[in-house]
């Protein structure tokens, strides 16, 4: 018994059959003695659907109409969620999120929390109600309704939960908790009882759907115990938190792949300055660098190669063609590459680690390109085409090997 | 040049061409030196298919939740319509119910404005802002969103008239004005220039579609100009206001029907006290008696007939046939007739017009149960087969007659 938070995803509510399903899963937790706050997204395709209507208006809509038109997706949400628990015999009440008390800054479309009221909900909780709140939204100072951008319902249940110091945080989601790899892809994947926030932090920044950067980043900061779950098939899934117990028998949390990739390569850099000058530029101009060589050419200029966003690939090219355009330098793009990861406790201490993973892929043909190494993170470019395989080949080398 | 409120309803705003020939009358009256606030409905059929969600997941939803998905169908309309507005160069901002401080009392889905707080618009309005209002929504005292029933939106562009001391509020519909008669019934029926707040009050509660009852009682109150014209060809409408001159060479507003109605008679009161038992009965159960008749049997018993609408017919059957068991007496109800009122200036200080407009119907072959005459209003009872042929012939003898 205690207070959980329980947030559902809007391919979780996306019509009458899985609003009931869901709602059974907090009336469940309710008559089990809990007390439920339940933090729902806007069902299905409703986002994309008002996106839409907005593009048939105008190419660029103004980001505070957007905003109020976008949040409507989530207030029809913890409406019919909620009478789906009045008609369960649940007693519960909807509230959106200028009522349940989330101030956020003014940016529009992006927004971030800045502070949770929790005054209503804990009205409500006390009359003995579920209360249904809608995720993604808050008010900003002009109390004028904002949007908390991709991922935004995870952040505004780990908000609820670090307010209110609630017991857990349940993020039910298509699968049934975070794996060792990809299982749809990999047949030996395996699915983790527990990891730790800075690794999830890690999985989720390479891709990993599951769970919004934000909200693990809030999770850990108010040290929220996260619990990652299927509403689909509501068994025991993975646990989120400060220290996750290592796996028996292997120190991996997991593998993922990030195929949104470019790799950019400036050849002839005359001297340091310039190559600071190249990095300082792509900075300003909000382009983030991630895996970053350089190295000198025999006649002591030298060569910079770092992956970015394919987001980012053309703005990037345009101030670095620039910029060689100065010291007679030349640019390349490659955007046939992936990054592959292994991400776990311990990888650096454990050196063999590095070494077996490329031994894994020079025995299957897979060319690296590039490595770079962290703490608790091996990262990998190979071609595109390699990438599936890639995470096979060093999750059978590795993850499996030590089962 | 002044201060408008121009209110749209729902068919106004159904999709994109529509929303963006709102936006053209809107920018037009704004370029033209006014200062606008535009008040909107849900888009088309967003309320019915609202509804129809609620539907599948309960028959019998929470009204506080019905408020909570209803309220969304306006919030979307004034995000898109602020789009359409800003696209075409005219600076413009949405502002929800409670944004506009629409305080309502506690009657979720036909709640009353109790205080309009006009500091949010007449904040943007000083700003050079056209302000994009939701209509039909409100907040309680819990700070709960609430909807003002059928026909709110035109309550909520009175009630920010009002509020603001508007020049002028202009209700936009799909007629052009306020017909002597439905004009796609009959071939003479003339748009009026003016009608006075209590000839539209009976026509609107006669069935006129037009404008809602409420928001002219709250016109009248407030002495708000109300201009009633159309989206689709702004040319200039009818005006309703305290005073309406009189039409030249005629009294007359306008002739409508109900056929929404049940003629009830209970036969063989024994006494007086008994009448009024029957019609305090139907007081107390909500139930609105509108024509009355009754008249002594020549045994002393008397007979009483009135007229009720028919969704109220079987409520107001079991309630009097429980009463007419204890007396003896028989009650019956006959929902094939139909009311057909004509509405003018001085009706009753002209003393042949009722007579005028008896002999028509008679001429015609049209039987008339039941007569009532007030100050600006005959009504008769006739034949609902006959309803139409009525309001044509009362306006050829009558209003065409005084051209």
């Amino acid at each position: 018994m205690g207070l959980i938070v329980q947030k559902f995803g809007g391919s979780s509510v996306r019509d009458r059959d899985h609003l009931f399903r869901v709602a059974h899963i907090i009336a469940n937790t309710h008559n089990a003695g809990n007390t439920v706050v339940a933090v729902v997204s806007a069902q299905g395709d409703t986002t994309d659907d008002l996106l839409e209507k907005a593009a048939e208006i105008t190419q660029n809509p103004p980001a505070r109409e957007l905003d109020v038109l976008l949040s409507t997706g989530e207030q029809a949400s913890i409406a019919l969620l909620t009478m789906a628990l009045n008609e369960l015999g649940c007693d519960a009440v909807s509230l959106t999120g200028w009522q349940a008390g989330f101030c956020t800054d003014q940016a529009y479309t992006k927004a971030r929390i800045q502070h949770l009221d929790g005054k209503r909900i804990s009205e409500e909780l006390a009359q003995g109600k579920v209360v249904v709140v809608a995720g993604f939204q808050g008010l900003n100072p002009q109390e004028d309704i904002t949007t908390l951008g991709r991922g935004g319902s995870d952040t505004s249940a780990v908000a609820i939960a670090a307010a209110l110091h609630a017991d857990r945080c349940q993020i039910f989601t298509d699968v049934e908790g975070i794996y060792t790899a990809d299982p749809r892809k990999v047949p030996y994947a395996r699915k983790l009882k527990a990891v730790a926030f800075d690794e999830m932090l890690e999985l989720a920044s390479m891709g990993s759907q599951v769970l919004n950067n934000r909200s693990v980043e809030l999770a850990k900061k108010y040290n929220v115990k996260l619990e990652v779950l299927s509403s689909m098939n509501p068994v025991e899934g993975t646990l989120v938190k400060e220290h996750a117990e290592p796996m028996e028998g292997t120190c991996f949390t997991g593998i993922t792949k990030d195929t949104g990739i470019v790799m950019i390569s400036v050849l002839q850099l005359p001297h340091t300055a310039e190559q600071t000058s190249v990095l300082e530029k792509l900075a300003q101009n909000g382009i983030h660098v991630d895996m970053l060589l350089q190295y000198e050419n025999p006649d002591h200029s030298r060569q910079l190669h770092f992956s970015i966003a394919v987001a980012d690939q053309s703005k990037a090219m345009l101030l670095l063609q620039k910029q060689c355009a100065r010291f007679g330098g030349a640019v390349q793009a490659d955007d046939t590459c992936a990054k592959v990861s292994l991400v776990g406790i311990g990888l650096q201490t454990n050196g063999s680690v590095t070494a077996k993973l490329l031994a894994a892929l020079e025995n299957h043909g897979i060319p690296v390109s590039m490595v770079t190494t962290s703490e608790i993170k091996i990262s990998v470019i190979v071609p595109e085409a390699d990438a599936e395989l890639a995470v096979r080949v060093i999750h059978d080398a590795l993850v499996n090997e030590k089962k």
